[in-house]
């Protein structure tokens, strides 16, 4: 029996990072939302690893938060260590990395969520999605309850008809041991929505007891933490060290001679997995010149035992992850805890969605996260995020929120899934962006606060925090390019302690900074007028925009000639079998895909830069 | 494929109270423990009311930390309200009653686990438990591994076969949306164990913030907490209040009109539930002029804002709980996170049991809790401590460690189990123990901490702080005998202060002790010699020992009267079929059962007194 269990604005189907994502950003603009997770206790889980950020990650993390998110809030408040990394490259590769304390990244979450006002969280399987003439109307849980809504969100993760492979076992679940979803694929077979099948993996979780860490090297965190969010200053708490090792010969050889067991090989499994996070039995395979893998020992918590073996996801059977486990230098004596295992699980192919997340169908309905093709923590939240900015916009007769590839990561995310589609997990990496020397993490702020101030997302305390700092940044760089530094011998030492040449005659500060062996920090010894009070961020933004100037005007000028196509807007009735001269590939692509510029149109697969001539003819011809 | 994991002493199937207390018992006691549970953020979960204590239990809980158990010290690291209860009657039923930080709870106990020299914790579905000649030899998961073991402990709780009920709504599940057990039945059945089918339930979790406060009254904590383990002195933590609030004649007409879709009444749950904790429909369908019922809005930790409904247990549909609900003071609007369900299970018949929770038929196989028959943490709990000591025991060559009706409410409550069976849940209450005044709460260490000396689980600190308060608790009631108080204008001051006649000639302070309006504490005023470092539990045991002094004596003589019988032991070689003038009945419950003493056979249903009378006098005959 179904009963009415009221009428919300929005429902989320999903808790995970997506859904909790969707969920705050419907809520705090307002919109009465109620949220669905199978089990309240996995909220916000990392089935995986127990960490945030990492390259290209992190610029996501933060551009959540520049928008109002939640991700680098709750990633601040629970974090056990963190590192940046690529400290020695290029600012646009630059990463912070969070260890976080997994249950307390849940339960914060989970709290945050039960604390916002117009959201209702609910401990349910959504079963069924009702659509009345191509309009979302209601979902229905597995107890029966119809929940009415204006629009849905479905987040499911790997959760849909999943199933757990373990070597020769196999059964029907989602991860870390909990209930799979299986009614919920079906409603979308019946809504015409292509479905695919994914894998994704995950090692073992082993006994810190067990492990000799003297045999290991130890990562420690930074020495100071630098906040994900732009709302923090600092984050007090001890840290925990991670650890570092490698697999040999022995690992690799045992892997080898049990091949014939792993479910990958044998065809067991049939999803499609991750390419960059492959497991270890895929890298021996795929790499057998490689004498060695680096294995980082993460823990899950600060109060647990539980260490995480970070490059050794594996579905190969539970004795052989034991013996290949044991290989390895510090692990000779380790016991497993919970072994890795492969999921399969049904996600859609994400080119059914319009740039704002929702179906091209049927209204009112988006998809974000996981399901929708990708794998990632961040990757999921930024989706989360957009798509409950977009559901929001909708019942606002608000315009969709629609970020391109050179204002965000996340417009990259979303304009690769929706244009090119994905034959296996998509992972944010930096190389997917082109104008990366400008989509910084460090400038997220800068690119994107604004934005979210117009949404709605951004409170008065958050926006206030950032006029101040972009502010003074502005402020010291006009200084900066007024303040002369004359020649003189206290200048000079300093330079010639930075191993930089001697000046002979004055020289804007500004000038000065131009030189990579110079530092905004350090340089206060010789520029006399600099105020008492530039934040560190303030500082490392100075630094960036000043060394890098020329190259961030170029790669400003390339994206001016990406928004003209970008800015040449394809109406929706466009007809493409009216139009002579496209390649019959080009028009099927066109016709799925559905672009709505000439510029998302030139980065489909199968579409040529002569088909894209014969469009901007056409269109030129029907003004 | 099965391969070999490892060889163990003690194998501990599940982790739930039971198997937390079993697997910290044998690892303490030095033997080399391997414990399962199917979901290992799940450990020490508390699927129903999110509180430890009571009357009877609290009994329990202080008695397994006298033994040297843990749930405790556990308790008192983890509450968030503690409450004394029936303050007002007499030391019998006195009770303490902590509401705890649910997931707190968990992970503090988890992480107790993970710190334990000798114990290995796994997440694993244990589908088999093989045996050889009568022996446990090892378990078997699912994904193949096999674990050698001498002894194996099963605590599986709820889990096995365990079927989810909602109203028309049923599938198969563990509780807490976790994922049930549904081989391990198999094995029981094939080793020829005596399944039966029980049933439980538990309430919604509801939204604080759609909850109204002001129409209901707060229960807050005590102004003191008195801690539940011994080792404490004293517990300081914000304590949050728990609120009142009652049915009425709407809610019951709201049950009344939907009782035909009640699972419980439509006979779709077939197992037999707790009577003592029964769902509201039950309440209302057997006490029909009852105009109300009690229910206590328990919050579920410190930073959540899920909160439990005490008394609404129910496995009504989902629209019938939400209805029923909402016509209750101060739930008018209340939002439900998560309903309310019955979950069916099988446990066994316990009289299969040794005392010491061995299985008759299988040589080093125990069972403790829930799968026992019985309901509760704290009676999970002490089987699992008694089940992990037993098995210990065994493995050390050491006798049995039994406890009897008048040495503790675990031995009461073990020898209910074995003896009599049950045919329902079956909780512990004061009125099963026929000493209680000797079995209170507050003198379990005094009953028990020599014995978890003996049996090797009390270490240093515990003993020396025992002994210290026991040494202090003799001298002083020792002194008191001696200290003579003098009429003087001052005392019956005093005396009269506290509405008490006034003394004429000399009486010792023991003696007046016996007054009960006078009260230890407060007589220091007149007792000038008193030493000044009596602590408040020395105290509480003086004025209950002295005020009690005569029903005490009268129990012990009682004890004593019990005593002869239980000593008469019955040889494990009885033939009950070579006593003539046994009633047929008798002689069938004597041959299942087996007691091992003329007491024990005394308290099996269908065992007369003069079935016991044939029997003494053949056992005189036999000597
Ligand atoms: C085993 C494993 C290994 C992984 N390894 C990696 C890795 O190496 N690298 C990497 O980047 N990422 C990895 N991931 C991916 C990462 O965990 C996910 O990308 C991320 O958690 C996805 O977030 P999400 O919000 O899309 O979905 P999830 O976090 O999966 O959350 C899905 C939510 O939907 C709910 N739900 C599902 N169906 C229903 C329904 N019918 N009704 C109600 N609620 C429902 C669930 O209860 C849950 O709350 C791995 C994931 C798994 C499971
Ligand atoms: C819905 C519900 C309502 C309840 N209501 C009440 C109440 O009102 N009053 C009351 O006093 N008590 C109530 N209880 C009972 C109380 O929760 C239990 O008595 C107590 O938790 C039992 O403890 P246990 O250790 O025996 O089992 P559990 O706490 O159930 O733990 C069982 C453990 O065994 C593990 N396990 C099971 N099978 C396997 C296997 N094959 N392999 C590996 N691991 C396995 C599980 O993972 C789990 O760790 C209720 C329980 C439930 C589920």
């Amino acid at each position: 029996m179904i009963y009415d269990a009221g009428s919300y604005d929005v429902a989320v189907i999903g808790l995970g990072h997506a859904g909790c994502e969707a969920a705050l950003a419907t809520a705090r603009l307002g919109l009465k939302t109620v949220a669905f997770a199978i089990n309240l206790d996995s909220i916000a889980l990392m089935p995986c690893n127990p960490a945030i950020g990492g390259p290209a990650k992190t610029n996501l993390v933060r551009e959540i938060d520049a928008l109002g998110g939640q991700m680098a809030i709750n990633t601040d408040e629970t974090l056990i260590q963190e590192r940046t990394l690529n400290t020695s490259k290029g600012p646009a590769v630059r990463a912070l990395r969070a260890q976080s304390d997994k249950k307390r990244y849940q339960f914060n979450m989970k709290y945050t969520l039960e604390k916002q006002e117009n959201l209702d969280i609910k401990q349910a399987e959504v079963v069924d999605i009702e659509v009345e003439n191509g309009e979302v109307k209601s979902v229905i849980t597995k107890n029966g309850a119809r929940y009415m809504c204006k629009s849905c969100i479905v987040t499911t993760g790997t959760y849909l008809r999943g199933r757990i492979i373990i070597g020769d076992v196999s059964y029907s679940g989602g991860p870390n041991g909990l209930f799979p979803a299986n009614e919920l694929s079906k409603c979308l077979e019946r809504l015409n929505i292509k479905l695919m099948r994914f894998k994704t993996g995950t090692p073992a979780r082993v006994d810190k007891k067990s492990i000799n860490f003297d045999a290991m090297e130890i990562q420690p965190g930074d020495e100071k933490i630098k906040p994900f969010s732009y709302l923090h200053d600092e984050i007090n708490v001890e840290q925990i060290p991670c650890w570092l090792t490698y697999t040999n010969s022995k690992t690799h050889e045992v892997i080898m001679r049990n091949i014939d067991r792993s479910p990958l090989y044998s065809g067991e499994i049939k999803g499609v997995g991750p390419r960059y996070c492959p497991s270890i039995e895929d890298k021996v395979v795929k790499f057998p010149d490689k004498p060695r893998h680096q294995l980082f020992i993460e823990p899950e918590g600060r109060n647990t035992n539980e260490m995480y073996v970070q490059g050794m996801s594996s579905s190969m059977p539970e004795d052989v992850q034991i013996e290949f486990l044991r290989t390895i230098k510090g692990l000779e004596n380790v016991k497993v805890m919970r072994p890795g295992y492969a999921i399969e699980y049904d996600c859609i192919d994400p080119t059914q969605l319009k740039q704002s997340l929702e179906l091209k169908t049927i209204s009112g309905l988006f998809f974000a996260g996981q399901v929708n093709g990708t794998s990632g923590y961040e990757e999921a939240a930024a989706q989360g995020l957009m798509a409950g900015i977009n559901a929001a916009m909708k019942l606002l007769n608000r315009e969709p929120f629609i970020l391109d590839r050179s204002e965000a990561y996340i417009g990259v995310l979303i304009d690769d899934l929706v244009t090119k589609g994905t034959n296996e997990p998509y992972r944010m990496l930096t190389s997917r962006a082109e104008y990366r020397l400008i989509l910084r993490q460090d400038n997220a702020d800068f690119r994107l606060t604004e934005k979210g101030r117009q949404i709605g997302l951004v409170d008065d305390e958050r926006y206030e925090r950032f006029l101040k700092k972009k502010i003074q940044y502005e402020e010291e760089m006009e200084r900066l390019k007024n303040a002369m530094i004359v020649p003189s011998d206290f200048v000079n030492e300093y330079l010639k302690s930075k191993g930089s040449s001697p000046i002979v005659t004055g020289i804007t500060m500004y000038d000065l900074l131009k030189r990579p062996e110079i530092d905004y920090i350090s340089s206060k010894l010789i520029d006399k007028d600099r105020p008492e009070d530039i934040r560190d961020d303030v500082a490392e933004q100075i630094d960036i925009n000043i060394k890098y100037e020329g190259y961030i005007k170029k790669q400003l000028e390339q994206v001016e000639k990406f928004k003209a196509l970008e800015n040449k807007k394809i109406p929706s009735w466009i007809n493409y079998d009216d139009i002579k001269g496209i390649s019959i590939e080009a028009k099927q692509k066109l016709k799925s895909i559905m672009p709505t510029s000439v510029g998302q149109a030139s980065r489909i697969s199968g579409v040529s830069p002569a088909d894209i001539s014969v469009i901007l003819i056409y269109l030129q011809s029907r003004r």
